[in-house]
């Protein structure tokens, strides 16, 4: 088994000899994507997108529960419709793919593929929204958008990629900050729920908002390596769009009044997130609840009589309790499945042999810490629910204790450099006067950018760690992906 | 009630003064889609969605339960590899679309946004197919796809649309002409179960297959209005992919050979045959296996003590029982609300006042026939399971009449002008000798085009309705949508 598991292990590069080299040895060992003849888009296997499947299935759920319809928008947003919201337009048409010809036919109005769809949305609620009466609408898709980036990395940042864009439009001001909240919310709940992974949620400086918005909040993580990783982000509008758009409803009181909207959204990015938040020199490790084999029967012996019908007995019972469960018996080695699994990230493995049939037993272990310990067969179902809790718990406190180990309060440019320098990378808390240039300098100085103005802050100082003026808030800076 | 009822009846169109009219009269109302300034593209609207939602899940667990899995190409498909496969590029060049550049670069390589996936797949499988132990695979991915059609109609032929392809890859001929079979029969059985739809199953004529393939089958709907629907189709394409984007395997005598493809899909055209095949002069009638909400609870005088309390509480025991129901106390009258349900399909509605809880009883009334019965609250899940199931018994029937008594078996050419000209549109049954000039002829004289060679033959004559040469089969005729 030693041997099986290092051949597999000298596989991928170690993740502190090079941390991107290993993320991406990752995502093609593990069978997560494949690279295509599109330059800067992929393919998305099997494996890759049954993760993805799962972080849909919850969301999705998240956001019926809170009241949201999915819908579908064309994929083409005509040239004339995308410059309607001034801002939104010089953010965006810089990055997007134009299509140009129809078949033989050159079009009048070129087309762009979407990069977000709040023009598209607009140009609906103008179409149906007349009274309070038809307010609000809560709004989401499940479809994939394409911006032009030059450099790509699989998951982080690619030309296409697959998301969910809600889209939402109020009667009042309150009731559209009061959703942007409550979104940024159901992206916390999710990270630390489903993908076992902390988040700080904050707002973002203005110079980083998205283009057409009068405030963007985001959740950031930290992944292994000390760099953070936007994971999430919801927009709050105002009535600019709505302006811009002539969307206007009749109030109670029989005024013509402009809604108030918002937009919200998370990408494919998520799984890039997991992979660097949980992932070590073995492979991936997923958070059971959105792992597509929660836990992996090995047998061992498996051509002894009665092996292989235990294992499968296993899957039967582990099934039926909800589990996602699957027996490998292929002619490969035990240790070769040991290797393969630990690779793919599978939370627990469940070991079967003649002597543990015996016993009436099975070795389980769990991926994170490779803790091996012998289980009764009698309640298995629990045994196995209580190991893959024990995995997501001690995936989220590892990472909350790499997250804090990493995060650094900082009063002056120099310890900044300092922190950084002999650290490595990591969060940057520091006091902010609110200015776009100290916000630069400090880029310039340290090269941390702003992430956030975290929801949660503190006091470190009175003074700006850039300028030295009065401080209106505590920033978290970090190198981001 | 009534006068509200005729406030909404009068709204759409009757199907038998204009059938088209009624149809876009209900993917309106029914608030199904709506238009976009994205020419030949549509808004599918929550209750639209939510349809497709219910088609996606139900065909998702039947490809997954005969092994398949999803996975995600990209949306773009470079000019040079398009033109790998002579008759396929020929078959779909003229109706792409077109991207020319991205951001302000032109692109080297022009890329058409996917009329469907078959390049992707096969550039994909010659990177990940090697030996006989990597087939087969069986994949799918739900995703949208552009033609770039001159005259479009919601649901039934639009530039974008959804839908789901399957592409797998076997080692052996035989193996994927059995699974070009499998997935015809999954949507054959889908359509009946699932859509109340009955459907022929059949073998294209060579002058309809896929571009590119060796064989296509497809199962052919009747609708209301005597018009055939190809409802989804599954092709088998030999080895001619795998050669011309040289996919090659080692088998297990270690030679290195060719394996044999399939491609399948179902579109959101399906939507458009549920409404062309259930609908009437009230609206949509959705089957319940895919129906949003399958029973609506409507109030009677619903501010009367205790009436909206029962009504909650009827809903919670029908949810708990896996039913998709809603409760409407909204404003509206009874009336406006029935007529409302009507219009939007829901299969059961159900009726509580006063009256009837006194009587611990509900009023119950089927949509595809009105029929109304007292029912008692007591064991009501049960009652209202039933009354679904009588719902898609009763339209499955009723399709089934349909599609018979518009089904015409015929010998000559006169015959099937005749029997068109007294009867209107419908399936014409006739022998034909297998010559495309006969398909042909037959279209020009009579309008009929030929659909599909039924798996099931009959033998209704000797000679071929046009030649009077020997025919070789019976094939089914019609005007399609």
């Amino acid at each position: 088994m030693a041997k099986d598991n290092k051949k597999m292990v000298d596989a991928i590069t170690s993740m502190d000899e090079d941390f991107a080299k290993w993320y991406t040895d990752i995502v093609k060992k593990a069978e997560l994507i494949e690279y295509t003849s599109v330059k800067g888009c992929m393919v998305i296997r099997p494996y890759g997108y049954a993760i993805w499947e799962n972080i849909q299935r919850i969301l999705d759920g998240m956001f019926k529960e809170t009241g949201h319809e999915n819908v579908c928008m064309p994929m083409f947003i005509p040239e004339s419709l995308l410059q309607k919201e001034k801002d939104h337009v010089e953010g965006f048409a810089p990055e997007v793919a134009w299509v140009t010809h129809g078949g033989s036919e050159k079009l009048e109005d070129r087309l762009c593929v979407r990069p977000t769809s709040e023009t598209l949305f607009c140009e609906h609620y103008a179409n149906i929204v007349h009274s309070y009466r038809d307010l609000p609408k809560l709004y989401n898709q499940w479809v994939s958008v394409v911006r032009w980036e030059k450099t790509t990395r699989p998951f982080l940042r690619s030309r296409e990629f697959l998301w969910q864009e809600g889209h939402t439009i109020h009667a009042t001001a309150e009731e559209a900050i009061e959703e942007t909240e409550r979104m940024l919310n159901v992206y916390a709940r999710f990270c630390e729920e489903s993908l076992a992974m902390p988040v700080i949620k904050g707002r973002k400086t203005d110079s980083d908002k998205f283009a057409g918005a009068e405030a963007t909040y985001a959740i950031e993580a930290l992944m292994h390596d000390g760099k953070a990783l936007q994971a999430g982000t919801s927009h709050y509008f105002g009535d600019g769009f709505a302006k811009a758009f002539e969307i206007m409803y009749t109030d109670k009181e029989n005024k013509k009044v402009y809604p108030h909207q918002t937009s919200w959204g998370v990408t494919t990015r998520l799984i890039g997130a997991v992979i660097m938040t949980h992932g070590d020199d073995n492979g991936l490790v997923l958070p059971p609840a959105v792992a597509p084999i929660q836990a992996v029967i090995v047998p061992i012996q498996q051509f002894k009589e009665g092996v292989l019908e235990k294992a499968r007995e296993l899957e039967a019972t582990l099934k039926a309790a909800g589990i996602r469960v699957k027996v490998d018996d292929s002619d490969n080695s035990p240790g070769w499945k040991f290797a393969e699994y630990e690779m793919k990230g599978v939370p627990v493995r469940i070991e079967v042999g003649p002597k543990d049939i015996e016993q009436n037993q099975c070795v389980i272990v769990t991926r994170h810490n490779r803790e091996k310990s012998f289980v009764s067969l009698e309640g298995i179902e629990a045994a196995v629910e209580g190991k893959l809790r024990e995995v997501h718990d001690g995936l989220y406190k590892a990472a909350l204790e790499n997250r804090e180990r990493r995060t650094y309060a900082c009063t002056s440019m120099d310890e900044i450099s300092d922190v950084l320098q002999k650290n490595g990378d990591g969060f940057i808390k520091a006091m902010w006067c609110g200015e776009e240039e100290c916000e630069d300098k400090v880029k310039e100085a340290t090269g941390v950018g702003s992430r956030c103005i975290p929801f949660e802050q503190e006091k470190l100082s009175e003074v700006c760690v850039c300028c030295g003026k009065p401080a209106k808030c505590m920033v978290y800076f970090g190198k981001a992906y």
